[in-house]
């Protein structure tokens, strides 16, 4: 099967890094395409940045002209989820929700580890609203910005690890969520470090949508996600070359 | 002052509505200016379009070259107003959370009538961020499109007034909200045959946006609404002429 | 139109700042009215004499023999407000919830700074019952009692400055609401040293029950606010003279 | 031991039947004392009347000049019992919470039946603060005025027994809250036709104001209920002879 | 009256103390029969040992050839009750359940003090499956191992006012809950120091299953609890003399 | 890897249904062992028999004398999963939450079908406490006995899908799970019939579990899910050849 990794910023590079960590866990016969947005940020740190992402992905999703079986968005707490889920019929899972979902089959309450203290309303409100924020213990930010992940790589460690041992010790958290699709390839370090298992959205997200795809579920069409209802819509979709 | 009055949709007929429909309650000296997306449907009624609508309104509003006081996004249920707050110093009041906010000051609980089944969805989920969902009664479809309002008032009045009637007698509401920017002026009529008071969200709005403007309030900057961080974005500001 | 501000304990002098701050935010034509109960206490400061605020109140509405358009109860966290409702046809606001309403249209999430510890869990339960609560951050005391408020501003300044650093701090509120009618007048102040935008319920409230006024909407009567019925009651209206 | 049972309306009938309920299951040693407030109205069924209730409750058991261990409020869904919790040392029971926190011993869910639609939400608005509403299915009302129970018993019984069973079968409630001190007697009539356990409040406050007093339990005063601080109020308390 | 009071651990000398306790406060002409479980963990710590305790529970009262009038389970946040009520008809009280009741009789927030930091969430979740948590401020351990409050009263008595203090002071508990059936008899001298109401869970079921039974009431049988299907069942009821 | 897929009721047919049903999905080089408990009820439908399942399903993982790399448990809604938690190493997974937490990857809320009205609150309370209850829409029960579903297959697939079709229309359901490990195989069917996606809870855990071992995560041991402490434990475990 075929899998869409979409990133929701437009960095090439936080793109590859993104899809070999999904490579790293796919089950054989799965193929990883990793996809950049050609509208939106650098890095998505706010809400605007984020509906822009929102944009984005749709914009890059539907420009991909080859067959697919599964789409994640790789953006942590970003909008744009239930758009997609509109649009195709193939399934959509968000690593916001895939780390979730797995962190709670793991311990008795979870916390997401991000990056700066302005994206944690926006994470906190997409758990809220995807029903997974009841066992959720807290989440705290690094202080980290995206790019700077990317950058300065130790460092990044240093903070988020001690993020992760203040949400175990003093939030009660068993596991931690890793709040960043930049953040993938930290888990095991971080695992070590602070004791607890630790869950990075991207490779969750991967064995999620292998587990729709291969229970033949998609996302349902009856109300919510249902279809775009045929009308006139101006500047969508965006001519190919431009952004 | 001047308040700009932002539809979400691209039909300018309905953005000529919600100005009018604004400046019926507008204090003497404010100046209402109706704003029209180059972004996005024709009418919104979904996720897909309703994150196109975010992205549109913030169009139109960078866009706009003159000084204003306040800005009203005119759609029900829609996403956007987080990424305007970001962007601008002055107040943001959406219809959605304007309408609630006053319906609550006047009865134990509210309902909501709005169009399409599909939207539901959508606006008990901005609802629920907004803060202002528990006293929410029901959000009830009246089955006709957005554009259907337009087309056939007397048919629209007559299915809203149906749910509302239902909203009072089955769900308790003891307050209506106009759940869609396109029934600005039915509010007399319904309030007339539901026997309840029925709350039009433009109206809302744009009292609301002059009590924060006469109070010296606007957005808090401390840290969801904090300015953009300075990046490189693709795609954005829109060129002048496209859409 | 004509505002009654109605004061929750008898100090006149508290009426007297009460009103004064209403009318600096009152549109051109409206008239304030500060009305003293001549039940009750001092000052509010516990549930037994909020309660005597809440018959305070009624009595003093129900024996002003001249017509008004709105009245606003100016005490943080008091009972009553649902019986003015029940009694008039004329709109109620509540300064509780008017702050509050309008904090939620400014930020992410508020805080309350109220006077004595004993008064948080009363502002919290109104705030509960209002349907207002999700995005309070926290209710936070300053220590000092209403009285001292009107005999030390600056040691007042100082507590409510430093209880409102600690709510955005620690508490990541992005507004302040001013717990107590008596605080009015200190908004100004509080901001420039907070940071953030505080909205005193006094002036809230009067913007608030002007748009209710202007949008021609008051109290649902279909249910809970319903006039009360015709039966006999004992002690009830107060005979004129005493108290 | 002496216990107050106080109702909360002027009907000294209803004081009568409230209190000879309460003498039936006191423990052999508990004197059961039935008080009638001077101040208020003829039955409670709302807002304006509960709070009235509030202050006539606290009057008379002020105004009582015996010794006494605790004290019942016997009014289903009043305001007032936090008052009397803050002026006295003994504990307070209200019928509300009393009948509520036995309920949830018996089944998985209860409901409560009252008397009027318009009160509904004041009981629903008290079991909420109470803590007490999450198993709470659901609060449903016969019609029935609380002075036609008293009139019409068999008429009253029909109209209970029909919501009692309506709400077991179609809210799922495994028990039935009798949600009026006036309904006191009925439960094992109601019992027997709904075939759940029937809890009155009345005769379960007994039990618990007996349990706490034997366990030499009362009232917290660290914080929300501590004494009233000392202060000037003005007509309180009433004279003797008035009301 | 006869109430079996169910010890949840194996330990003989635990039980004989709670049976003490519980006949320290039991009505004249109660009898209090203390039953220890003859299959599970010596003290019961975490989520194995509880289930081991719910079916030792159940196994002991079946086995119990008398009759009686009700049934005490006595451990705090243990699993089971449910299970009793399905198989009894006399009602069933939880000491967890118990003393939170009584607990929000008595002030406006209450926290538990229990043993082992594990034990926390266990104690949570039962009272959030109860309706019992809303007015929880905190559960908070004292570190100390079940059978360590045998062996070191002193040092037992140490740690839980430490927690009970902490729990007053930064959570504003206005009551204490004991959240162990092994500290029965520590209440008094906690009370003493913590300055707030203390409720021993022992005690408080013991009065609140005499009031269940002298009002006649008993588990619902309509749906949850009612009767186990006749069918087939391997190992159950477990043989005499086994364990 | 080895999968130990374990039936909550001593009843081997259904074991051996759902081993296959696990088979069907499970990934190459994947072995499933279907395991029954030696003791428990033929079907579980209450708390009774839901508290023995918690004790014969540990007791049959304890005995299984080969390695293995994940657990299933096989009953919808039943209790005991904890304890395995803390009991083992390797990931636990139940059928409850696997199926919740891909049902709500698909829609915006979802419905459970499952057997007796009296298993309802039992579902709900483990879906509560698991924290994935929020966006369920409802919990329906198609009045059909566990064995009733293999004796009378086609007369469950009716009752099941006309309880399916009232959640979609009636409780707006967009997804539906299958309430009874019972109902394997039974989901094609009833999809085609109900038009929404439907999930098998025993499918969806054999991928979720796959997937938890892949990423190398399992049960967190800081806290609620530590081993249990090293204590004196009676009648455990069950001698080999009882039951």
């Amino acid at each position: 099967m075929r899998i869409l990794v979409v990133n929701v910023n437009t960095t090439e590079s936080i793109t590859h890094t993104i899809a070999e960590q999904a490579r790293s866990v796919a089950a054989p016969g799965t193929e990883i395409v990793g996809l950049t947005p050609r509208l939106g940020a650098e890095s998505v740190e706010g809400n605007f940045e984020s509906y822009l992402a929102a944009i984005g992905v749709m914009d890059c999703v539907m420009a991909y002209d080859q067959p697919f079986d599964a789409v994640i968005q790789a953006g942590y707490g970003e909008h744009g989820r239930e758009g997609l889920q509109e649009l195709l019929d193939v399934p959509v899972v968000d690593i916001t929700d895939a780390a979730a979902s797995l962190a709670m089959l793991l311990g008795h309450s979870y916390s997401v580890v991000t990056t700066l203290e302005r994206t944690v309303p926006l994470i906190q409100d997409r758990l809220r609203l995807a029903g997974l924020y009841q066992r959720c213990a807290s989440v705290r930010a690094s202080g980290l910005a995206v790019l700077e992940l990317e950058a300065s790589p130790s460092r990044a460690l240093e903070a988020i690890v001690a993020q992760a041992e203040a949400a175990v010790h003093e939030d009660k958290a068993e596991v931690i969520c890793l709040g960043c699709g930049g953040m993938a390839g930290l888990d095991a370090l971080i695992r070590e470090r602070a004791g607890v298992p630790v869950v990075d959205g991207v490779t969750a997200a991967v064995t999620l949508a292998e587990s729709l795809v291969r229970l033949g579920l998609s996302t349902s069409k009856v109300r919510t996600y249902a279809k775009p209802r045929a009308k006139q819509i101006k500047g969508w979709p965006f001519e190919h070359g431009r952004g």
